[in-house]
């Protein structure tokens, strides 16, 4: 592999962040490896963190901390839309956030929109821990770019989650306005859109137009953090723009305790918490979060 | 250096987390290097994260991202004790903790009592952004093992900090009973101790030692996170014990919200956002957290 390094007599599987860090794990072997028409997909196994999935080099996920992005990912705003039916996954192709949406029973249809079908298949064959619940009949996946899913389709969701790569390579278009006028259109009244934030730290301008994008369109536009073990810096951002529901105003407490649902991440307390972002990213954002 | 590499055409500073884990900041220079009595300690310039401070190979601060620790360090316990006129930090040679609590005016007199003078005088040459501060005239610096200073001194103070490395080498005794058997002689009847907690993910079993200590001593035991760039896994804690004041019912939204100070990462909704864990590392320390 191009992005491992021999270091203190031991392997490594390594991303690097332009000239600025790098970050990597104790690397055993790799399992899966292809070239697809878009990017090249990799899983590996590591010495710690169990398998990893990397698009072009980028660690996607790991097994020992996924959850924390599925989860933040999916149970945010399904915890503020009072009874989301149909959810629109752009993405996900680990099907990780398919897996989280799934578990809330009164969701009824899960449409999976993924461009690149080899992050699908060498998830279903070596990460099932993320991928297995894509067989659950209420998920239709499509294999389709979903900047043209979201342009043709007439199709209204309650909760959109653009759970997309960084914006280089085929993930581009996804954080541009014609894009968000797509997902504004697909949105039922009371919809709400979470995506994929990048880091307050090494990406503050791209949060910047992501979040003007939202503020542009949407009642309410704002922005959440979550911490984990695979993106450069760790701290990392969701997006939320919301036609309607207030994310904590509108936070449904009594179904939450009555669900008594198991999370590893997520929490009530976490709900509320991931909302206090830094002052620094605050300082950024400020003007474009309305909430 | 022993711990920088060539990879993709650059130099890197990288430390390794046993087999687990490594990171490392893009590598211009190294502008001091001396074997102390008690560790390796060197001042390095990195490409996009200022100068770096590493003792015995691991990253202690960097000129970036030193706030977060730093203002996370003081300010909650600082505004949680209604007064706290008399602060003991235990190690913080590099002085980043130190100008944090002198910037409270009610603070009267603050004792730094540190181990390794030649990570003092490294800052204070190269690191003047932390360390310019101990110049103060209300800043007490004791040379001198913190083990031996809270066991024999008779002071008494209202806020204890302790900012020290990693249980390896110099700091190891600053983890355990004896030691925090002194802390809660040296703490007034309101006291408060915050001390360095390490990792959630990869030092759970460490955070239960430290709740434990605390909780058989104190009669609120809690812990808070914060997430910089610097430490492995970028999510961290600090421990916190108090005699009296409550973290949260007691924070003093009054004075903070007078006295408009500027933060870059702390600030109001932060205080009370940083007590909500992560699930998993709730399930960890549940029985020892009383708060």
């Amino acid at each position: 592999m191009s992005n491992t390094i021999e270091f203190k007599g031991k392997s490594w599987v390594v991303e690097v962040n332009s000239d600025k860090m790098l970050f990597g794990f104790g690397y055993k072997k790799t399992l899966f490896s292809e070239v697809s028409p878009f990017q090249k997909v990799e899983v590996v196994e590591s010495v710690d963190h169990g398998r990893i999935l990397l698009n072009d080099d980028l660690v996607m996920l790991s097994e020992r901390d996924e959850f924390v992005y599925h989860e933040m990912m999916a149970h945010i705003p399904l915890y503020v839309h009072p009874c989301a039916k149909r959810v629109l996954i752009i993405g996900g192709g680990d099907g990780g956030t398919a897996r989280e949406v799934l578990r809330h029973s009164y969701v009824e249809k899960c449409v999976m929109v993924e461009i690149d079908k080899a992050v699908v298949e060498a998830c279903q064959q070596f990460i099932p821990q993320t991928a297995s619940q894509l067989k659950d009949p209420r998920l239709e996946l499509i294999i389709e770019d979903a900047v043209q899913y979201v342009a043709r389709t007439d199709e209204k969701f309650d909760v959109i989650l653009v759970d997309s790569t960084d914006p280089i390579g085929p993930a581009q278009p996804l954080f541009g306005e014609e894009f968000y006028d797509n997902i504004y259109k697909c949105l039922t009244e009371e919809g709400i859109v979470v995506s994929q934030g990048e880091s307050p730290w090494y990406n503050s301008d791209m949060q910047k137009t992501l979040l003007t994008i939202l503020h542009q369109r949407f009642t309410i536009s704002s922005i959440y953090n979550f911490h984990n073990l695979t993106y450069p810096g760790g701290l990392w951002s969701f997006t939320l723009g919301s036609k309607k529901f207030h994310p904590l105003k509108d936070f449904q407490l009594a179904r939450y305790e009555d669900e008594k649902m198991s999370f590893e991440y997520y929490h009530s307390g976490i709900h509320r918490g991931c909302f206090e972002i830094p002052q620094f990213q605050k300082n950024n954002l400020q003007s474009w979060i309305r909430f």
